[in-house]
């Protein structure tokens, strides 16, 4: 009876571990500077040749931020989401795994260890740049079904986020290129998606080759 | 037999004058300067209270150029477009008339003359705000027909262009709100829209009240 005590015992701390987060607070990001709004308008563009240099977890913060980080107390954030729904998520993918970014927290949750890179476009330099961000929006947040007509103000919010991460690209100096060409079950597969999520817009970010 | 030759002649310049463009040239855009970057995003919010204050024309240029302007000698713009089908164009509806903005030649031709402020959206701001810009796709240039799954790729577009928008907004301290609900078929006839364009967000802009 002991032993089965002891045997229910380590299971359930087993369970426990495996479920257990794997969270990594980022560093806080810098909401201030960065290039004159007009001259990082002037140099906006897209680039689709990047080296395989890191983008280190202040940079990423910094441009996290930029994107969808919240701007107001209230919650807000940097980019406009229709009737306040903030369907959208972003996930991250990195080298060594891919995250979902937590912005009220600031941090990393990881849902998947390991490369998963080249799962997140068709082009090769997706699988090599040293980062895609995701735009995925949660359907059940924004109401609406797979298919519906709705979905395109999800379109419209992504492209808000995305413009954010161009800008912030030509403030930093950064290449980035935005795509909607996506293996969309392959990427869902990766990032362990659920089936209300759905995947809009990714873009590849990293330093120009 | 002279009587006939003169008044053919006369209809003939009446109709070249009735189909004249009607062009008003734009002072140069600023293209540099404006809020760090970051600054302009923490500031970014959406705002529905506007004084009548007017825009003056080297705001208005600096605005449009920012929203979707030419960056690069090859033509390409402040915001991307999906396969560089720059499907998107951008209506100017201010109190004294509704214009479109021509970014090569840095213009607005005249649409409609007279206030159809009130056309833009369904709220009552919308009619007092000195500025709305209308974001307008062409289905043919995209290759889609209305309906398609395809014009998700003009809302996303849209994104783009009202988010820089909103960012020189934050930079110029106007105030700004994007909207989606708009009355199709009242504001496709005050543009004189053809059954190939659909309206895809609307933007008020002005002084805050």
């Amino acid at each position: 009876m002991k032993k089965i005590i002891v045997l229910m015992l380590m299971l359930a701390v087993m369970t426990n571990c495996m479920a257990q987060e794997v969270v990594e607070k980022l560093p806080k990001p810098k909401t201030e500077g960065g290039m004159p709004l007009m001259d990082a308008l002037k140099k906006r563009s897209s680039s689709r040749s990047f080296s395989e240099k890191e983008i280190d977890r202040q940079m990423l913060s910094n441009l996290l931020w930029a994107a969808w980080g919240i701007n107001r107390p209230d919650g807000k954030r940097t980019a406009p989401s229709s009737m306040n729904k903030q369907e959208l998520s972003l996930y991250v993918v990195l080298k060594e795994g891919a995250y979902l970014y937590d912005a009220v927290n600031n941090s990393l949750i990881r849902v998947t260890e390991g490369d998963v890179r080249e799962a997140c476009g068709v082009q090769a330099f997706v699988g090599e740049a040293p980062l895609n961000v995701i735009m995925v929006a949660d359907l059940k947040k924004l109401g609406a079904k797979a298919g519906d007509k709705a979905i395109a103000s999800s379109w419209a919010n992504s492209g808000y986020i995305s413009q954010n991460i161009y800008l912030f690209c030509a403030s930093e100096s950064l290449a980035t290129v935005v795509r909607a060409s996506i293996d969309h079950e392959k990427l869902k597969a990766a990032l362990k998606l659920n089936p209300d999520q759905e995947i809009i817009l990714g873009q590849t970010v990293g330093y120009p080759k």
